[in-house]
């Protein structure tokens, strides 16, 4: 057979993909995540992974994504059907960058089908045409949640993020984890009060979110910068670093609430906090999973209340593995509708690539059979593939071993794939009824008859 | 808020998206098909959207697919950009329009780091510029399979894929279906028999392939214009037409092995069939499921042994619901070695757009929760909140009502989404720990107290 030989068959820079066992990692997160969404009564939705160039440019404000663009490629002396197939350029299509503009889009083309408030979750790969870096992929996975209303949205669904982020991160055992909340009201009020004009608020709240990245002296020198008064800075900063358990920051903060000037902004956002608050201890999030972070800002425009981020305790140089926030004028941009919202986001791909290099998850094994039967001799192959179809019958995954190869091989083979169970039948057994049941991590061998064969695998794999 | 009122929001012709209810439905199958994938050893993989162009253009013949190209869209002033990010056509990439060539480039970028006999599965969905016409989509899911060897692949492997097969759409309760096996090297050893040329045989195959399409006589035609006699043409179209039971039409094709010149390809065709058959028969398969159906020739020029189609019985127009075969040199295109591989696909986009438009699968309810926890009393929130929490632990999936509407409102709000049952708590429930558990689909409502509501809607809901 001819090789291919000058063809580069590597992935396209930014286009990674996982080898078996960590390809069944992300399975597995997967599964968790949308375990804990479902149970929310968050629903399942999927974009394309194409949209119109126009609908993925309607908000400027994102336009620093940088957009793949799609384009068919046809031979020349099939050129004609290009035009036929209604693939003209008046017709521009670009990969998704995100699942927010989409999700608008989804709302905009089917408003009447849908019923609100609406709760979806999404968890599609998104393209992104970035300089390929250290963790940061072209192409990538995201689990987001969000929940619309058409016009109230109750503050008890900004509650229920904290207590999703805390189920799903629970579930996958990745150690102490905390969830920093805080109010963009509370951020801008702030800024109101003293004195800062609505101009400056936007970049001031992009260089707070710069803080735990850069540092007190740079976001003191990028406030000076915006021309923030060096006493505004210093009360700025003073407000941020504002620090105690939840109950402390709230008193400290509704105190202010009644001292600052013009507070009216300020003292909204402590109410929606403390709503929040209440709704997150009342859904039995334990009070260490939480707090207050008043430098929480999350750089984004269109947060304009609840915001959050997540940090993994003993790994803070991870950045936030969850983050989110509640908005109003995001997703009924198609429609011309306020539509608030409010939402989170896991950014999967780059969590799993970055806790698989900490340590902090491990890959699962490189099969999802969890029992070999060996082929011991060619003419019991009736038997084998029988008893592979009663383990299968009970839930048991499992590979019915076809190749002649010697038995110490065969179990080699199992073993490299993470298989525990091999299953032994020579003619005796088989004229018993019954079957050696080997524990390739134990190196334990027992005799099973061949009718309980299915219980006794259960049960060790439930001890294992 | 402003309305972006000149842009077409629609997905683009040919990337259409489902709605909830629908999605939920593919989830479903997805669960269902990856459930026994994995239940056979089948391990997952996920390659990029994003190839390389001369990879996916690597096999010449699969030449006919309509490939979409891709190309980061930059505003003019940040055109250096696409230089430094290696963005250059030097590196021309596309989107996969199958997972087959995926599979062979990824089996070379991993040769060393994968177990051989390697079974994965792969659930990807792939891209195609084709004109958009009633149930072809641009963008569709697949769901694939196969298993690929270094050198030898057992012909056990061949019948696992009925076995597999039946199981799913078993699952999936869509009616009577029924696997049409051949074996290419049947056709091609009969072809030879009759004195067919080697350089005739190909073309011969793809208007056999035609024949449930087109009927006989149009058979008769092309064949005729390939230049095949009229005496050829009526011995080739008298043995695909032969039938009878599984033994019977074994039987025949055993005396025809005796009988025919030059029979050896032939004779080896039938010899892999008939282990197949024996093996489909010891992994438990119903004779019902399956025949020989020796007009299955499947168009593709790969497929250099066993084939299969699965037919819905009662909706033949739907056409084969499940394909696949064996190959020899498919998948080894990149690595110059020969990797007999055997695999086979369900087109699930395109399955379940055809199986709801016919009425066969139905859409599932538009949320996955279970419960509503309705909103009667605002100061009792905590107490919703708990309750919810409480069936959330207990694995069922619910939704707390947060917004005031009457409580005819909520109802109607739950039974729109498909929701079964609300929990609905007053005062006097609260203080007496208990609850109103009222079934949506009967009407009927029941009190049940608070400590076993889980279990009791855990019961109604494995009885309905």
């Amino acid at each position: 057979m001819a090789k291919a030989d000058k063809i580069n068959f590597s992935t396209p820079s930014g286009f990674p993909e996982f080898l078996p066992g960590e390809k069944r990692l992300e399975v597995y997160l997967l599964d968790t995540i949308r375990r804990v969404f479902e149970s929310y009564g968050f629903t399942p939705i999927e974009t394309p992974a194409v949209e119109r160039l126009e609908v993925l440019q309607a908000k400027g404000n994102q336009g620093d994504n940088i957009i793949y663009g799609i384009d068919p490629i046809l031979p020349p002396n099939r050129q004609a059907e290009k035009d036929k197939a209604g693939e003209t350029g008046s017709e521009a299509r670009a990969l998704k960058f995100d699942q927010t503009v989409p999700l608008a889009a989804y709302i905009a083309r089917h408003l009447n089908e849908l019923t609100f408030p609406f709760a979806r979750y999404q968890m599609d790969v998104v393209f992104r045409g970035e300089r390929a870096k250290d963790g940061r992929f072209r192409q990538f996975r995201q689990c987001d949640i969000d929940v619309v209303a058409r016009r109230e949205l109750s503050l008890l669904y900004d509650a229920q993020m904290p207590a999703i982020i805390t189920e799903i991160f629970e579930a996958v055992n990745i150690g102490d984890f905390l969830i920093r909340i805080n109010n963009r009201k509370i951020l801008t009020g702030f800024f109101q009060s003293v004195g800062i004009t609505e101009n400056q608020i936007k970049s001031c709240i992009g260089i707070i979110d710069t803080l735990e990245k850069v540092g007190e002296n740079k976001v003191k020198q990028h406030l000076e910068k915006e021309g923030i008064l060096a006493e505004q800075t210093q009360k700025i900063i003073d407000f941020i670093k504002i620090d105690g358990n939840v109950d402390e920051v709230l008193d400290k903060l509704k105190h202010l609430a009644q001292n600052l000037p013009e507070a009216e902004q300020f003292s909204l956002g402590v109410t929606e906090l403390e709503t929040v608050i209440t709704g997150v201890r009342n859904l039995g999030v334990a009070d260490n999973r939480f707090c207050i972070d008043l430098a929480i800002a999350r750089g984004l425009d269109y947060y304009t209340g609840t915001v959050y981020e997540t940090t993994l305790l003993g790994h803070e140089a991870l950045g936030s593995i969850c983050s989110g926030g509640r908005y109003e004028e995001l997703v009924g941009t198609f429609l011309g509708e306020k539509m608030p919202g409010v939402g989170i986001s896991i950014g999967l791909t780059r969590l799993i690539s970055r806790l698989l290099k900490a340590g902090i998850l491990s890959t699962l094994p490189a099969t999802p059979a969890q029992v070999m039967v060996v082929n011991l001799q060619e003419d019991l192959m009736p038997i084998y593939l029988k008893v592979s179809q009663n383990l299968r019958q009970a839930g048991i995954n499992v590979i019915t071993s076809f190749d002649k190869r010697a038995l110490g091989k065969q179990f080699q083979l199992a073993d490299k794939q993470g298989i525990q169970f091999c299953v032994i039948i020579g003619s005796e057994e088989a004229a018993a009824q019954k079957s050696s049941l080997k524990d390739l991590k134990t190196g334990e061998q027992v005799e099973v008859g061949l009718a309980n064969l299915a219980e006794e695998v259960k049960q060790r794999l439930q001890l294992s």
